[in-house]
């Protein structure tokens, strides 16, 4: 069953790769996307639906952990696999980005982010050798550096100066790992640097200098517009090693992440198919839904008859949008699992697409259908 | 495929019978309890797990679906059914409950009853002749007459009042039903009278010269004592036809189910497995457990290892806690599955065991583990 991890590429086509990332918990298909389980779950959908998506692993967050129902908890339950119940890969971020979003009163210091809890006040302190403990106790399969974040727009010294502490702490991070993480874990570094490209340049020799198992590209998808984000994901990814994966951290779109992997990359996070799920935005072949518009209300066809997904064959557009006016929260919770197989499938047709060597063709046809379907059914 | 409606006693054992309902989507196994899908969903739960926990038929509300989406939307996209994805057998109220509990400034007359909406303010009317035709509308395989129900304890004239109206209403939903509804559908008379057994005989009497499918049991569970409710329950079922269902409205605990099964009740609906599910509360082998409770937060142990509900032995109770603690709605979900599973169990063992001429023995067992293990592992 144990297996360390270890990262193998199949296939290319151009810049987009394909690849399968061996785990101590199982082996993740790349591209990859990872559904988010903020607090161990993700929300409103049963693990057996995400598992049926296709979902080869799924992202847990530091930050929510180490607060509620805390790390040592966890721990003494088993780790998080047992603990939620999801015995296949879980990747955790460091806390860092949550901290910077969610906490009040945070004070960053050569040592660490000291901040109050969101939930009782209480003062935490977390450094790097605190974020790798704690995903450590969590027993995640991947791990990531603790990193400071800064939101775009910001001045060049700013980015510089956080782009350089987040260093200094993955240096720390990787001595912390080495220590004490169990054999066959990973721990990624995190490409900081803003819309800058030297420093950007600068931070991804860095991390490959101190050396992981996997670079993250941080920083991104923090409020620049789509078409910065992908010049700085095109102008990074080849600055990272061919053969470790690489990870877009919280993006995003269904184009967000055809585009991406365009450029190379190999795993993404986001809340976006559960989160529009709830709000009653429906991810399809035939572009996006918005089941909450009256057009919906008489409209007899399921969402898609010929989907992998139950829910999207199964019910009506005309039932779903019934729910979602009604308040049932049965509604969110169909929507979410049509979005995760949406985004599964997205990936899954982007795998066979490069093992073929016909990515461009696959991502124009989807781009294609996208806009051809949505003049004529959706909206 | 098609069945008309109607019931076969297998066995009795005692007062307590076990049989079956043909119905033109499928038989219903009794004693059945039937989930509630108030607005055409179980609340949080998708329809494959309350199939999966054993349930044969749920009820669904004319009040809500009449007012949203219509009774008429619903049938242009093909009845109830079709709209919700339920092949199976569904079973309407008739409205006159809720139009009681929930809509303001109504006004009761001889011809029907006047309601606001509670959505949009418009006012409504209800006359018997309109609930069987929104229920033939709805498509519902067993509808129920429109009845006034009274809220207990209230005077005897009130509660007599109510009573012949509920009956003369019998007596218009029957000669309207026999013009319009579709053949093999059926539908069942409620008894009135309150607390007071000459007003109970006088209805069932009365009720069954005029002739119906079935019979239920109307206004209880309306705040009077589990006491009296079951008095009036033992009283009253052997004024009803033995070759017929007899259906207990609106109830109510595994304790009250298996009270009522043993005086003679074949059928129930109640929003307690969801309600409760969704509040933290599991209904179990072992008693109800209190999920919320803090002592939970560390307990590796599933809520029955034993359980045929997937939920109950897969995930542990500090798992199944945190999601609580933490206002994840995966967790009122999930104990709604295990509340399902255990009440359609519980309805299971007492089929088998009145078949075995030994349900006293089920019973007394059932209510001796709730304390036995109480004291040992719940709370």
């Amino acid at each position: 069953m144990y297996e360390p991890f270890s990262f193998r590429l199949i296939a290319a086509d151009g810049a987009a790769r394909t690849g399968e990332i061996a785990t101590p918990h199982g082996v993740v298909r790349t591209p990859a996307f990872m559904p988010v389980g903020t607090q161990a779950s993700i929300k409103g959908v049963h693990h057996a639906d995400v598992r049926a998506a296709g979902a080869d692993i799924v992202l847990a967050n530091t930050y929510h952990l180490m607060l509620r129902p805390t790390a040592e908890r966890v721990a003494a339950l088993g780790g998080l696999h047992a603990f939620m119940g999801w015995p296949h890969p879980i990747i955790t971020d460091s806390g860092g980005f949550q901290v910077m979003s969610l906490a009040a009163l945070r004070k960053v210091t050569e040592q660490s982010v000291t901040f109050r809890s969101h939930l009782d006040g209480a003062m935490v302190e977390l450094s790097p050798e605190r974020a790798v403990e704690v995903q450590g106790l969590l027993g995640s399969d991947i791990a990531m550096q603790l990193d400071e974040c800064v939101r775009l727009p910001a001045e060049r010294g700013e980015i510089a100066r956080a782009m350089e502490l987040s260093l200094r702490w993955a240096e720390r991070c990787k001595r912390a790992f080495e220590n004490s993480a169990p054999a066959g874990r990973a721990l990624f570094g995190i490409v900081q640097g803003g819309d800058d490209m030297k420093l950007r340049e600068q931070s991804a020799r860095a991390l490959q200098d101190i050396g992981f198992d996997g670079y993250a590209l941080g920083g991104l998808a923090v409020g620049e517009t789509q078409e910065v984000m992908l010049n700085i994901v095109g102008e990074s990814a080849p600055m990272l090693p061919v053969e470790q994966p690489r990870y877009l951290m919280g993006v995003g779109t269904p184009a967000d992440l055809l585009e991406a992997v365009a450029r190379g990359v190999d795993m993404f996070d986001c809340v976006l198919p559960t989160r529009n799920g709830r709000h009653g935005l429906a991810f399809t072949r035939f572009g996006a839904i918005n089941i909450k518009n009256a057009r919906h209300a008489d409209d007899p066809r399921p969402l898609d008859a010929e989907s992998r997904c139950p829910a999207a064959r199964e019910f009506s557009r005309a039932y779903l949008h019934h729910l979602f006016r009604s308040g049932e929260a049965l509604g969110g919770t169909l929507l979410s699992i049509v979005n995760l197989y949406y985004y599964q499938d997205l990936m899954a047709g982007a795998r066979s697409a490069i093992a073929a060597g016909r990515f461009d063709d696959y991502r124009a046809q989807t781009f294609e259908q996208w806009r051809e379907k949505a003049d004529r059914t959706s909206g």
